[in-house]
């Protein structure tokens, strides 16, 4: 099965999430800049959700770049990935409205932490369907990012009963690691 | 008739259907766990319409995968199709706001029972369009999924004046027999 | 220019506005059958305007398949025309909470008049751009079926003030005119 | 890495821009020509934005036209472009809810003013990788629009600290020098 279905899919999916949580930012209550200020928290999560959705569409294209079939396995692997990134918009809405408390920032980590592994699997079943000799297994090799992104994301949801704080301290810590793309595929591809 | 721009048109409304159930989990009121609570139902008609939304893309790509061309016919068909597809998100809804009540479950399985018959009628145009010769009659053939499907719908319809609880059973059940996408298109146009 | 961005973003814009009409359909207060009674007229205008942006989905479809290039005009054209198709939802769901009022009536055929005009402007600058012996300009020669629709709607707008329903009417015979795709394209592309 | 799925993620997210704008037009409360009035502020807001995604779009289209192959700084560069164009449909409806208020307008010229430089720093990435000899940016050459543009958004959020009407005028004026699309690639390209 040829790939461009899938890649279209998920660009639309992914353009919508992207353009909806823009949904959840309301129209300010008056007309002067004091109107803006109840919006802060709201608008911070949305950039910082925004720069997720674009980290995973930006490695999501990286990723099916590398890859030359699909089969149903990686379908539904991508579908659940698209499952829990349709999730964001909901838990960054939840974090602005109650303006950074402990269970919306642990149910955001959680999210991130579900929508990880599913990028995961779906990294495996592409490398299965490739072999393992492939440039994509190559390039992806240690996944050293991935597994930091883990534990950053799981001690964030643990620390959030200390201080939510610092878990949205760590979630933008991640979102930086990973703001550059993953250059591994583009350079083996390149070779 | 090149089949492109169907394929495009289906990706958009089927990826704009699956993301805007979730505009319909509402942002808890609350900042603690229990605000989650009265969001279980809704959440889990959101996994289930998610599920078969998922199901009617895969099956959708494969269908498309066999055929060469379309004509006005097929895309009127295919309109059909979109049209109850859409009505998955507000009666999704409906289920999640009466808490699985008669009714709304009711509703829903008409809907997909409505769903299943427009995409029975599309596979139909495009075999027609196909030949009963090619690889896409040989590979849907006896279609038993397909009526079991409709049969287990129209149960449930029935049933549900009985118990509700059966019903959501029954479209659980429905979703896992299809959770595995058309094997049989792939194998054929393999060969 | 290539065409093909051009026939993806109308894509895009008109599957948004064909499924976030459904958005307009709010979930049923109550739980029984009779809860969904006072949806019936929102519904009515959901199913005679998903036809109506189905049609021109479809037509828009068989225009395009006739061009080969695209310039800055046609682009602009085309932009006009979604943007009276993006007119359609919120005029939709005014007949439905009005129960089919005289201005929301009036207003609805305002709007399709604008886009039955719109594209027929599209239509002339593509054959502009291919030539007037080109099979895009044979195939649409005479358009008595545009012209008959532009009549229509005139004269539904006019009669609103007598009678709305008559109006209504109307607008369900043009839409039954149109339900069959443009054919003459599809015969002249195929000779 | 090929330019298609970078393409097609943004007709997405623009097509979803400029279609849920229209959400922001609540659907009138009363029958009759009078409920209408309220709208009219959200109406024009709606009809100035759409032109300005409109154009956004022409350009971007024309834009990627000249362009090649894309790298993770232009994919970032763009994304950074689609954030601000996000904000539009937000800042629209501030502005006709608030009737063309003086911190509504100061803060849509915001947008418009970084997603103009979002737009600059796009063209710069797609320069540098294609090469200033490459046939765009013999295209964009001097950016006189574009520098125009830049300065009237600027001087219209200065103005609006006296006359708000001003600086909306000011933005009329903008759109109506971007209306027609960028000739210069059209015209290079056709070499």
């Amino acid at each position: 099965m040829s790939k461009g279905r899938m890649e279209a899919f998920s660009d639309g999916v992914i353009a919508i999430i992207i353009t909806i949580m823009v949904l959840e930012l309301k129209v300010p209550h008056g007309q002067d800049l004091a109107a803006l200020r109840p919006l802060a928290p709201a608008f911070l999560s949305y950039v910082l959700s925004f720069v997720y959705v674009g980290i995973y569409w930006n490695n999501h294209h990286h990723l099916l770049q590398a890859a030359h079939k699909v089969n149903g396995r990686i379908l539904w692997s991508n579908l659940f990935l698209l499952f829990w990134l349709s999730l964001i918009p909901i838990t960054t809405a939840w974090i602005g409205d109650s303006q950074f408390a402990r269970w919306p920032i642990i149910l955001y980590g959680m999210v991130l932490l579900m929508a990880a592994i599913a990028y995961t699997l779906l990294q495996l079943q592409l490398i299965a369907q490739e072999g393992r000799a492939a440039p994509l297994a190559r390039a992806i090799n240690s996944d050293l990012k991935g597994k930091v992104s883990l534990v950053c994301y799981a001690s964030a949801i643990l620390l959030a009963f200390w201080n939510p704080l610092i878990s949205l301290g760590l979630y933008i810590l991640v979102a930086m690691i990973w703001f550059i793309p993953d250059r591994r595929i583009e350079k083996i591809l390149a070779e």
